[in-house]
């Protein structure tokens, strides 16, 4: 069983690799990107569906793969092996 | 207009910040994780739907945003636009 983990920047706070990543997009023939924001991106793979996966995975989301502070995360595959 | 990139590691390609990741994650309550592969999340905003944008876009994604050697990369909401 396959879960997308998606850990992005929160909206308020500066994303400076995404920034010069913008910058070089442009000069690099699209000057109509307006912003870019640069996240992490998990493929995870999960034996089976295990008792209370979705609670105990939201948790590690938050205490280990991202950092609630400044980040935002997004767990995509769950719903379907319900 | 919104338009998301993923890139990932090539499946041949070691990822051991991905190996990382899962060892954590078993030592954290989950042992049922079986792998974990890490790429970058990129969301873009562009401004509107310009000429030959996808053409544009992929050899951006080719060229800048990802290494095509070790890296693959999928662009999403690009068809929505159509």
């Amino acid at each position: 069983m396959k879960v997308n983990v998606v850990v992005t920047p929160k909206a308020a706070v500066l994303d400076p690799q995404g920034a010069a990543v913008r910058d070089a997009m442009q000069h690099l023939g699209m000057p109509e990107v307006r912003s870019v924001r640069i996240g992490k991106f998990l493929e995870i793979e999960i034996d089976e569906k295990a008792a209370n996966l979705e609670a105990r995975l939201n948790d590690l989301c938050r205490d280990l793969l991202s950092n609630p502070v400044i980040e935002d995360f997004q767990v995509h595959g769950l719903e379907s092996a319900k």
